[in-house]
């Protein structure tokens, strides 16, 4: 026990030594992450330029109310307008400025959800008009769907749009408390436009379900709230989430708009109040779809700054046990602390892969569907749904796994983790509730069973890819399983094969008992189809690897990590079903050894490439904002540092003394007094 | 689609609704919850005293910074004081009364580190000097072991406390960085006293170790730090979590104690710096234990509190499908709401009463450890380990399932379980984090385990209650599985045979691969031997409930659904070790099936139960304070309330408008009429 080893200065020592670990090629692996040199390069020249401006600064964010918080977002959202004058920064870069803060910034919802819904579905008249100062950002909207008593059930909205043909107006009107706007993003404070989902009434009291309608909100000379319009902020969200956003709440009283702000691509009301139908029935569901197709990607690159932050503490953090060198052993070397971050470091290097090959086939689709095909649109609503709810569940709980594996410390604002956790805690509940979605998987994997079967010979040539597993019940005996031994796990095949299984055969029994559900069965078939079609996809990634043959090992390992551990995280169904079997004769005899064995060995075999692994995801200091995940490894000088800023530590006697502190010592005192017949102290 | 259907005036109807339709006697079994009627008097007794108090108002909370949410601990704190002398309360009406907030109060500290570890080691010297001063509150104490760089091992703690026999002192000193003392609760801006735990350095440089020392932190005249000593608060926690307690950090430099300032009820030094060994090695270990058995019941009324809000929520918002009644279904009707929420409620009643169990146990041992008897130790070490890994891992996850089963509102900071959940969240790593906790378990597990088969004849009497599981394995063969079919189900038995087949056949395993473990092994083994554990203890309640017939029916179902969902999560080792067995034949097979049904139909008969059973934990609104979770169901209503106290509202334009938001809406609108060549709107 030397009392001369001091631990602050082996924390760098001990990052330095991770790092030279690493066989792997970090610009390479990084590039490879990134699609390019190019995008990398695009990527960091913004970062450089925001880090380094005082707007962007990170540090007082701990310590700021909500209020503060929302103003230092409308700073930033200037300042990168400012920006883009100052270096002639595109539409592109201005994204990535965006994109690259860990902020909600308000003109999110403006970005994401006004702007996309207006030009899509805005009829042409309207996009003349409105379309280049939404561009510019002339005026900032928002998009009012969800009321306070209606989320997900759309066609339940209350908000009403009643058309009066003598004015050729709409008149936007709130009947009731439940029926006003709720969790409207940017509404709060910010946006001077609209675009609301109110139920269409035509004369004669005729409700023809939701439709859109550019609403103005606030006057562009003042910002002051229209006539008849009430709006506010919905308060704060759990755990500090969102705080820089203003979420708001509206109601309309009559409110009177021209026929014209109707947004009427497809459906469209003529001047005398007849309804023209749109052509097809589901040309507006392409923006649900793009959103939750880029979750992937950005879920991705989540689960890679916990993993980030959580592997380098736990690199440099020391604990327990001594090892071999003397000292305490680093915490990343305990099986239970890297069984849980390397499967997150595979789970981000899977989500930022798949995340571009999703929004590729979506623009697939896209471009199909915009030429009337809508032939993709079915495929792409299952396989979205399926990966929002995996995506949006994993992340979350890598994001908590991730801190709560660093202890202690992992509870201090000042470790970072927390508040991703809660900005990011949302999307299991947002863009179609998970347990909603879950639904529409099993509904789109039936469908699939049954048609399949409703052939004379069913044949696997019916069969889209992302039902392709259902194959497999076409020659389903006992003898067509997978034989499995020690080898199995060695390559992607088995593990891909045994995911595909699972999901064939719960969709089979599912369609067997489907009037007699058990209560979870959604939610175990949303999984096990999800986890097939990401497991093919993880195979074939694994064998295209655009790497040189070293880092490709490496890389490869780490996809093979993400498939064992999905197929141990499907065992109840592989064991229920017979796919995988204990062996019989004495007992115990558990078939689940050699996956997790193998699991383990993979582990082992990935951990001298942990922080290069993650060092390749290229964050700086600044995007991570993480007094644990500091790229020189010296954690506690940072939290050190951190702390000595709390406004509490401003004085050295807290102003509260006086009143609150001191009266409650006195009486104590006194009691103390009364009962010892000693003087105080 | 009626127009006139008000979704506000339905909410309070479908809660009286809910609450009509109980069978139980809620008086009764809130009576039972609270162990008897004058044991729930004297709560409600308290709570209606503090709720009417306007310093004990929640309202202003969401909105308050971490400087205000202290001060006003501070402020509660002093008030609970004064309405102690008004009303003449007891100590224990003292503690009611702090454990009815939900606040963490700086003084929680106090009272359950600082007092108990100094009476419970402190020589009869200090306890008379110090101990009537400690008891009135007349000096206020942290306890002070955690380090910058040392947790978990606390032998390695840096801190020393260097015996000078020629002064009769000891010198306390923080030599580096790292050994800065931190996290420590009450000692930021509060504490005038703390316990250090310090290596004690003898005359020679001779380290023994770890031990106790008293140290005056503040003065008593102006509550300035003392000279040699640095103090500040360690800053905000994630998520906002313990936002009112001061978690502080101190640094030593040189500070001189007088040594009866040494706690030595155990080990002493004598004045020429002899050091004295303790009698017996673990004698100091009751405090850490004290805790944990603590911890089970408080578990227990977090899961009460999370069970009412949710349930209550999905009581009254309806969504989606048309019921028979033509309105959209309550929420709670969806298999996949209540088959989230009844698991929680049934948790609740388990840990409520086991906690009682556990204390008592914790009671016997404590004053058998008293009088030197250490046999129930090692016992009561075990379980309350596993215990505590079990409650507090659970704890926080019902806490999220029950806030995530509310959708969109459930992110509102206004539905209340988030600030719950940021503030329970430390339990899983704070007290043992809980990855060292199971390293216990399993240690535990394996000695009973060769301890039995290191008898000639091994034998069941030989095993302690914790480890009777074990027996199992005098008489393994694949007959003497117990054989199921769907009456299996029904009642405890079979269900704690197979958590206990469970626990022993994983111990069995574990003691065969104990040199090569995969890296999980501890976690499963850990919950396998808990679930036994508290599953033979839910059977003995089950089969002595000490309420009338008809509620016991009920209360009887709520714990058979905690064995059985039990059961369940403990799948993959059961169809592993094929305790449960797919039946061989054509596929798929699924043995799980039978026991999810059952699940199924047992939340079903809970159902028309579930108000019912939440209203006997006896919550008021404002030990709630829930908008969703409101007692008559009013949930808009409260949610408009509560938004409209949000500060971002007392203005009707930003205050930010003219610096931040015009200026971007100006440019865009100068960007939009040069592009168009039209003036603005």
């Amino acid at each position: 026990m030397p009392n001369s080893h001091d631990a602050n200065a082996q924390t760098s020592a001990d990052m330095e030594c991770a790092r030279n670990c690493a066989s792997i090629d970090i610009p390479i692996v990084r590039d490879f992450l990134h699609d390019g040199r190019d995008a990398w390069n695009a990527k960091n020249k913004v970062v450089n330029i925001l880090k380094n401006d005082p707007v962007f600064d990170k540090s007082r964010r701990p310590f700021s109310t909500r209020t503060e918080l929302y103003h230092r977002a409308l700073r930033m959202t200037k300042r990168i307008f400012e920006l883009q004058d100052l270096y002639n920064w595109t539409r592109e870069e201005v994204s990535l400025a965006q994109a690259s803060l860990d902020d909600q910034l308000p003109i999110g919802l403006h970005n994401i959800a006004f702007e996309p819904v207006f030009f899509s579905q805005g009829g042409p008249h309207l996009i003349n008009k409105y379309g280049p100062l939404i561009t510019s950002r002339g005026i900032l909207g928002c998009y009012l769907q969800t009321e306070l008593a209606h989320g997900s059930n759309v066609s339940r909205l209350e908000t009403t749009a009643t058309y009066i043909p003598e004015t050729q107006e709409f008149e936007i009107h709130s009947p009731t408390l439940t029926s006003s706007k709720w969790w409207i993003g940017s509404l709060g404070k910010t946006s001077t436009h609209g675009v609301v989902q109110a139920k269409l009434i035509l004369p004669g009291g005729h409700d023809v379900g939701p439709h859109l309608f550019l609403v103005q909100l606030r006057s562009l000379e003042d910002h002051r709230v229209l006539p008849g319009i009430v709006i506010g902020d919905i308060g704060p969200k759990a755990m500090g989430g969102f705080a820089a956003t203003d979420n708001g709440f509206a109601r309309f009283d009559h409110v009177r708009i021209p026929k014209e702000n109707m947004l009427s691509k497809f459906a469209q009301v003529t001047d005398d109040g007849q309804y023209i139908q749109p052509p097809h029935a589901k040309m507006s569901y392409g923006g649900m779809l793009y959103i939750r197709a880029n979750m992937v990607t950005s879920a991705g690159w989540l689960m890679a700054k916990a993993a980030t932050v959580a592997i380098r503490y736990a690199t440099v953090r020391r604990q327990g046990e001594l090892g071999p060198d003397g000292l305490e052993r680093q915490v990343i070397s305990y099986p239970s602390v890297y069984s849980r971050l390397l499967p997150i470091l595979s789970h981000a290097y899977v989500f930022i892969k798949l995340g571009r090959k999703t929004v590729d086939a979506f623009q697939t689709m896209a471009s199909r569907l915009a030429s009337g095909d809508t032939t993709l649109l079915g495929e792409m609503h299952a396989t979205t749904s399926g990966l929002k709810v995996m995506v949006s569940m994993t992340g979350v709980q890598d994001l908590e796994v991730a801190r709560r594996s660093m202890g202690g410390h992992g509870y201090s604002a000042f470790s970072g983790l927390g508040r991703v956790y809660a900005d990011y805690l949302p999307s299991v509940t947002y863009e179609g509730d998970n347990f909603v979605l879950d639904k529409q998987v099993v509904r789109a994997a039936l469908k699939s069973y049954r048609n399949l079967f409703s052939h004379r010979t069913p044949s696997a040539d019916n069969l889209s890819p992302s039902s392709y597993y259902l194959r497999l019940l076409l020659n389903s005996t006992p003898k067509s399983l997978p034989v499995l031994n020690d080898a199995s796990w060695s390559d992607s095949t088995i593990p891909t094969l045994l995911l595909e299984w699972r999901a064939a055969l719960i969709v089979h029994q599912h369609a067997k008992y489907a009037s007699d559900p058990d209560s979870t069965v959604n939610q175990r078939i949303s999984r096990a189809v999800t986890d097939a079609f990401v497991g093919v996809q993880v195979r074939n990634m694994m064998s295209s690897l655009d790497l040189p043959e070293k880092d490709a090992v490496v890389v490869g390992k780490l996809y093979l990590l993400y498939l064992l551990t999905t197929v141990e995280g499907g065992l109840v169904e592989l064991l229920s079903f017979g796919v995988i079997r204990p062996a019989t004769g004495n007992m115990p005899n558990d078939p689940t050894r050699s996956l997790r064995m193998t699991i383990e060995r993979l582990c082992l075999e990935l951990l001298p490439n942990a922080i290069g692994l993650t060092d390749a995801f290229g964050f700086t200091d600044w995007e991570l904002d993480s007094a644990l995940g500091v790229y020189d490894g010296k954690v506690y000088e940072a939290l050190w540092k951190c702390a000595q800023e709390e406004p509490l530590n401003q004085t050295e006697v807290s102003e509260a003394y006086e009143d609150l502190i001191k009266p409650v010592l006195l009486r104590g005192q006194r009691m103390a007094s009364a009962a010892t017949g000693r003087a105080k102290l």
